[in-house]
């Protein structure tokens, strides 16, 4: 199959799109549900319906597009990704994966190809988390993880539900969101991280996604004025805590694996400049793509707080809050978008992603993979995200060959299936 | 002069005095110019005036009570602390220094000693700053550290100021609030730190107060998310922020000095369980009596605030935004205190006070000390503030024997005068 994607039309409509809630400085204000998504929803159902297909929205506003297949009752191809964005965010944060899309039925379109099996394309709702938590919720729903009226009475700071705003932009479909029979799942998207952009190369051929640790934990000393208490006498939740933020540095640093940890949140109380501290609340982040380098990292880090709180004689607790095991994608699926990138002649690697993606809830009910682009300097979730237009084309022109290899119904795929 | 007090009466006039804004686990809640604290004034000046002594309310509402000497022209040793409290703070913070003062005139008047010079006895206006910023305010526009106006202008968190809450209590007296002669000043006070309760004295003999610098310092990174970034190309500024405390705690510890430090407020931004902290906010309290050492802790602090942003490479900022240089007391009435701790027997040492007092603002008007009496466990500002009676009133006997041997005028005092 040689069918490329139309570089220009593609970019200009990522042009138009990313006028769509633009921000002063070239990002994207259009967080879930909000004004500014409902005008980027019906540019997309106006886009899809332009492109010929069918376009059903399902009760939790994710906005499907499908082109038939000759095999009709065969499962399909699904692929796609967001449109919803951080508080100013960036252009290309799930808006590639989406237009991308559009531009692989576009293109088939005017190749006149038609596929064995039916294609569908998703925008999923609400992926970012921002303003209604958690993230992924659309297709967190979709693949049986979140409960509908969970996913509903999710509330934003204002007390708005979920249910509620999306009624209210017109987006509450009535097809039914639930787990079907899909023939696999593929993602366009931006990195998020650096790798890509430090090696020069154009395309991450997904293998899974890391797995991670979010420990809550606290140390409570004794609040004493900063002047008269001699520092022998001192119990101060702080300097234990400085010392947890330092051993996760050290831990990624000494473990030789591909480790990654770190503290976010810190609240000190009573957090006034003349008194010691008498407790504080903090959170770790570790990560890693094996399971069990995250669980050592995890007793490490106890026993670094356990030992932090003797050497300071606090109290201590820590909590482990979520525990996600890495995600591999399916093997085939990975295989055939190392093919597809070859078959482009682009610049890629193998990689793991350090973010969680909708490509991860889809990966518990379907074949799965995804294909990164690059984030030039690694940075995403702000109005100064960026990616080379060539490195889109590239990645939509991978999600074309992957999208169409697996769409072609042989004998070895119907083993597979 | 052997006058002694009555620990009987003077302790039923504690325990009547603490119910006065009495908390449910027996501290204090008599916040500055609220309805305990005009409850407490009232309780005090009707005791001065039992005691024979001429009232007089300043503008600031500082309440003097004053003894006639036989030296009528004389100028006045003046004694006494603050009745103010800290919010649910403890009951023997500042009172014990005020009602110390009336038992040493009710005992003088008992004995029917006179002494040479005026004896004053005086309760200060806002000494704990909690609901009035800054602290000290009575004796600081006393002492003319600071304007009246400015005073009345400072405002509580509801955005009451100052002058109409003073006025609102009815405590908004005619006389000039501004620095007269006076001849010696004296406080008693809890320590408010363990020296004394952990080598069980009975009476700290103040030399001086502590000189202290407030640094306000920043270091500013990049907010990466926590999974994809990796570790080699974070810029961490919380990572930044725990080498400071570290080396706060270290500083304090190689100095060979009487170096304390402390970082007790941070804030982090944008404080998120997921994204590499872009921004932390901390200070730094550094004390120590010795001023250069203080100037030199500023200074290396200053180094490691530089050391540890090139390390992390992230930008930083660090601005002094108060440093008050050590305040040694009068070394004539250091040597009084001392005389009056040996006269009684006291178990006593001398020592430096890590917090400041409104003997601080005296000390540069007139010459000035403190008698320190131990707090259990250095606890204070707290409703767990406790001092054994015992020690109150060897406390109390102190503060006779100072305030009697400074009122009797001899050639030597003349001389000093």
């Amino acid at each position: 199959m040689d069918v490329v994607v139309s570089s220009e039309r593609f970019q200009s409509r990522f042009e138009v799109f990313s006028q769509i809630g633009e921000t002063d400085r070239s990002g994207v204000n259009r967080p879930s549900l909000s004004d500014a998504n409902k005008l980027a929803r019906q540019q997309i159902v106006e886009w899809f319906e332009d492109a010929g297909l069918t376009v059903t929205i399902d009760e939790m506003g994710n906005i499907f597009g499908r082109r038939d297949g000759s095999t009709t009752d065969a499962s399909p191809v699904l692929f796609g990704s967001h449109i919803d964005s951080q508080y100013n965010g960036g252009r290309y944060d799930g808006v590639v994966g989406v237009l991308g899309a559009l531009e692989v039925i576009e293109s088939l379109n005017d190749a006149g190809v038609e596929t064995d099996r039916p294609l569908e394309i998703v925008a999923w709702s609400n992926e970012e988390g921002v303003r209604f938590q958690p993230d992924m919720l659309g297709s967190g729903v979709f693949t049986g993880v979140f409960d509908l009226e969970y996913a509903y009475s999710r509330e934003d700071s204002d007390g708005n539900t979920f249910g509620d705003e999306l009624e209210r932009i017109g987006y509450r479909g009535e097809h039914p969101c639930e787990p079907r029979d899909i023939h696999c799942y593929f993602e366009l998207h931006v990195e998020q991280g650096p790798y890509l952009d430090e090696q020069d190369l154009s395309v991450g051929v997904v293998e899974g996604v890391y797995g991670f640790s979010w420990l809550d934990a606290r140390f409570g000393g004794k609040a004493d004025h900063a002047g008269p208490t001699p520092m022998h006498l001192r119990h101060d939740a702080l300097v234990a805590t400085s010392d947890i933020i330092t051993a996760v540095r050290r831990l990624t640093a000494s473990g030789g694996s591909d480790l990654v940890g770190t503290v976010g949140s810190v609240d000190v109380y009573p957090n006034s400049i003349n008194v010691i501290p008498e407790q504080v609340e903090f959170t770790v982040d570790l990560r890693s793509y094996d399971n069990e380098t995250v669980d050592q990292a995890v007793e490490r880090i106890r026993t670094e707080i356990r030992c932090a709180a003797e050497r300071e004689d606090v109290s201590w607790s820590c909590e482990e809050i979520m525990r996600v095991d890495a995600d591999p994608f399916d093997a085939d699926c990975v295989k055939t978008v190392e093919r597809a990138a070859k078959a482009v002649d682009a610049e890629y690697m193998r990689m793991v992603s350090g973010a969680g993606h909708d490509a991860n809830y889809l990966n518990t009910v379907c074949p799965t993979s995804m294909i990164f682009i690059p984030s030039v300097d690694g940075v995403s979730h702000t109005e100064g995200e960026y990616t080379e237009w060539e490195d889109v084309v590239v990645g939509a022109n991978v999600l074309m060959g992957a999208v169409t290899e697996q769409a072609t119904i042989t004998e070895t795929t119907e083993l597979h299936q």
